[in-house]
């Protein structure tokens, strides 16, 4: 604490990311990592960009990534925005959307970094629970709101919200903007990006980070009405004119033209998911049915952070959130089938 | 506009980049990169990292990065903050630093982001009128503020503050922040990071844009104590937890560790600063003094625009500022020789 700080800064409670260990030959299956490289094309985009034109700015507007994103999900580049990691767009979105004076809704256990940004941005936000089942009742979001946001799949529970329940959200919900975070669709939900043409206020994110394999290239995007988009734009010029690099930008191009690799790298994890929720159950863990890259489980007979310090001294860390509903649970990323199965050996040890 | 948008995204003037060209075969002297490509050693650096570990998140600390650039500046970690470009370090300054209900100080003629960001973050912003030379006078900076910020070397002039006035300064405002903003620092002029353990209310920005040629990869960074750098980790903490991508902090951090190249490159460029300056004013133009990898020309007989638009026929593109004072000038990036000889010899014909 300083007294040159800006007060606001005081009052900020920031978001705490998964740990990114530095000792080696750890099973980290505690930040949704793919467990894939990415597809060799994208190595080879990023190689072929790797050379003296780094010394020149890339281009501030993204327009080739637009154009690729746009093509692949069947928009136009001006409903395509794109930022430095989907959490720098949700920032955008938080500031350059959301700041109406009412109450932002968002579940009560969802992305931990919804408040954050609620707190950077002086937005009051207000949690709607999930049923016992960590269900999302649409229903719930029919109040007066200066906006709505949820992950679906949802985060850290898995959950996924049907298309058709997202339609009637938004058919219920006209006067703000209902933001998807599909971080983790392509692991088995189906995208609400078909649905931006019928709703000026429904705007969908996705990342590079999961699916793509390209966590540490940091991309990512959000499609909707060119009105919305026009709002981040608006933001992010004032904030940042090249927050995308040369060698995101050529790998993430790459990364939209290998639907064969992207293809079977989300059925790889989609098999390991079903793999490891039956090895759980079958050890007597409760799994929330998972769409994601990760399952969240918890044992009757053990809490949560103790199954997790158990796991880490056998070097495999998993993500232990402790708050409220899920103080029990693990959070469990769906590794490679080496981890995964190195995970199974290792829980009849400690269950 | 729309209704949706939050309602400052009606009043926001976005910072508008210099052009980057998608034709080939242009000289391109209007953004102030470098005319060299970068250290082969960077290349070779991020060729190492470019392989599956994309998939895993980066550091989100950048401790690696952070480390290398404490030990080139002599400070310690704690005192260096990183980001993605100078241009996101600088917008998290003024959302940390600079919010305190009085008017932010900078020249009347300067880089033209920081009235952006002050419309981003509602700061009142305070144009401080810069000498008829365009000289810096510190005593008008002796008036009550929230902050105060000025490039050094200024931006878009080319001038040099020394170190004795920013002393000067910083000893007549110990209640506010105080931000140097050093990009073109390496071309000429003495850091003012040898004054942060002196004063722990000044903040020194540097990027590896400008004399690292590595506008492309978007690093950036701040030195100062390290209670303004905590504000600093917290505002990015609740805003991109991962805002530098693994293989910008893999060149960055090789950059910093290659000397020999930086020196022989910042040298390139001062001594073809000197020759262009030269070389203009013997077409009759009036050049202000630089310590930058620019020069700010007038020509008395026409006008800024005008030049600009013959030299872009000739495929030379230079930078024009339609605004007060700097109107009838051209902001030149000191190019390659063969670049600054192209120029050079454009330049009769039309003057």
């Amino acid at each position: 604490m300083s007294r040159y700080w800006s007060p606001i800064v005081r009052e900020l409670v920031p978001y705490v990311p998964g740990e990114q260990p530095k000792i080696k030959d750890l099973i980290k299956l505690n930040t949704n990592e793919h467990p894939l490289g990415p597809s060799p094309k994208v190595i080879g985009a990023i190689k072929a960009e790797l050379n003296d034109s780094l010394r020149l700015y890339p281009d501030p507007n993204s327009d080739a990534l637009k154009s690729v994103i746009a093509d692949y999900h069947k928009v136009t580049p001006s409903q395509v925005f794109v930022g430095n990691g989907s959490d720098e767009v949700l920032a955008h979105i938080f500031f350059g959307l959301f700041q109406h004076g009412q109450p932002l809704l968002y579940p009560d256990v969802t992305y931990s970094f919804y408040p954050v940004y609620c707190g950077l941005y002086q937005i009051e936000g207000q949690a709607v629970p999930l049923d016992d089942d960590f269900v999302l009742r649409v229903e719930d979001y029919r109040q007066p709101n200066g906006g709505v946001i949820f992950p679906n799949p949802n985060a850290p529970t898995g959950r996924l919200l049907p298309l058709s329940d997202i339609e009637t959200l938004m058919q219920h919900n006209t006067d703000s903007v209902v933001v998807v975070d599909e971080a983790y669709i392509d692991f088995g939900g189906e995208t609400a990006i078909k649905l931006v043409d019928r709703y000026p206020n429904l705007l969908v994110t996705q990342t590079l980070s999961k699916s793509r394999s390209l966590a540490g290239l940091r991309v990512g995007f959000a499609v909707g009405h060119a009105d919305l988009i026009d709002a981040l734009e608006r933001v992010k010029n004032s904030f940042n004119s090249y927050p995308v690099d040369r060698l995101a930008l050529a790998g993430a191009v790459a990364a939209f033209e290998d639907e064969a690799w992207f293809k079977s790298a989300c059925d790889y994890v989609i098999a390991e998911r079903e793999r490891v929720a039956t090895g759980l159950e079958s050890l007597g863990f409760d799994v929330i049915p998972s769409a994601a890259n990760f399952v969240l489980a918890r044992h009757p007979d053990h809490k949560g952070a103790d199954l997790a310090a158990a796991l880490r001294q056998r070097s495999i860390i998993v993500r232990h959130f402790q708050k409220p509903r899920i103080g029990d649970f693990l959070r469990i990323t769906i590794g490679s089938e080496a981890q995964n199965a190195a995970l199974l050996d290792a829980l009849p040890d400690i269950v």
